[in-house]
């Protein structure tokens, strides 16, 4: 059957945290038979989903980068970071339609899981309604560190929450101390507030700051122990539930 | 090397929400090394997590099943409830232990991940500071859920949390308005209170239920649109976030 023959499929496939042995087998599967392959990365950096993805990647696939414009040069709320993001997500979805409309598999890989804080989604609203697609779920990058720090993380009834740590300080506060367990995303240089609304809250004892989660050079301390505040974006604060163990 | 030279190991492998593809390499990997597979279950059924992992088992592979003495006949609280599970956990461990010590690779497979939610935690707890012990992450059930559902949960800056559908009614009501996106648990017989919570925090329109998520005969529908309030005990009340798409 031709290529033009065929209907076009979009794939949102999760890569898993960071160990390419914590893909799932479905995902692999999918590398493999993909025509198309597209990956997001900053502008000058290599995908970090491509190097999870690449040992299962058919030599000579497609592959298509879609290279943010934009990360952290404008703010966040200005009209230029908006509307650069949009046109970037307008014109990849666009690149991809293409390859759709041509009959072709087009797998979109994410770091962890596409539709938990994933790029893939802004693809997604824009495509799904117009092409046959299919998520496959991956192992989130908060699963992949709270494993490699060997921590239960929730248990029984305990209420599980993921927050930013972009968030005000009292928030950020509040919200600790009404949760059993927390995991904190995007520490970065919110590390100083982070650490002053863990010690507000009366979660910081329990505190358990990782960098680089699931690779072989991971670091994991309790944040009491760490001595500086430096901490790159991806690292994330752990603070377990299951306070209370039959 | 004989079995009694080596070095036992304690592996806590999560097998994904059902779909056997969605279980990670790592995880297919370790099934078909380990000496001993353990899998809990109500006594009577089947243990879903061994179901998954069937496909990837040795032959003649050591099963250790681990049957659950009570599950609903005794309320929580009672000390019959909390004894019978402290006890039915404490002969559990010492049996994996006795593999362990002689030499075993033990694998306990657990439905999701074996950190978020999971039975394989009461074990870990008892034994991981005896013996070597490495966690294998898994696709969360309620990953396999959003994904089946083609549903993005939560992007950018949203606060993300994990209710059980146990809690009092204003809790739940008050939680669901406090929060982005939202995966109620547990939903069975809390279905009419958790529709009554949905409805008093304004969260009932984006609501989607969602039973045997990652099951063929998955069922997905607006819980808006669900006319009756039956419910399995493991459905799901997805209500997503991202409200403000770029």
């Amino acid at each position: 059957m031709s290529a033009a023959t065929r209907t076009g499929k979009l794939l949102g496939v999760g890569v898993g945290p960071g160990d390419p042995e914590l893909m799932t087998l479905k995902a692999a599967r999918a590398l493999a038979e993909a025509d198309v392959i597209a990956h997001f990365a900053k502008a000058g950096n290599t995908s970090h989903s491509r190097t999870i993805a690449a040992a299962h990647m058919r030599a000579g696939v497609i592959e298509l980068p879609l290279l943010y414009p934009v990360t952290t040069e404008l703010p966040k709320c200005s009209t230029g970071y908006r509307d650069a993001i949009r046109d970037f997500y307008d014109e990849a979805a666009a690149k991809i339609a293409a390859h759709l409309q041509a009959g072709c598999v087009v797998a979109v890989i994410s770091e962890g899981d596409p539709m938990f804080y994933g790029s893939y989604m802004h693809l997604h609203t824009r495509l799904a309604s117009r092409f046959p697609t299919e998520i496959i779920a991956g192992v989130t990058g908060m699963a992949g560190c709270w494993s490699a720090a060997g921590m239960p993380i929730a248990q029984g009834d305990d209420v599980f929450t993921v927050l930013p740590a972009t968030l005000p300080e009292g928030e950020l506060a509040r919200r600790l101390a009404d949760a059993n367990a927390v995991v904190v995303m995007k520490v970065g240089r919110h590390l100083p507030k982070l650490r002053r609304a863990l010690a507000r809250s009366g979660r910081l004892p329990r505190a358990i700051y990782v960098e680089r989660g699931t690779m072989a050079d991971a670091k994991l301390i309790p944040l009491s122990d760490k001595p500086d505040d430096d901490a790159p974006y991806f690292a994330v604060v752990l603070v377990p539930g299951w306070e209370e163990r039959p």
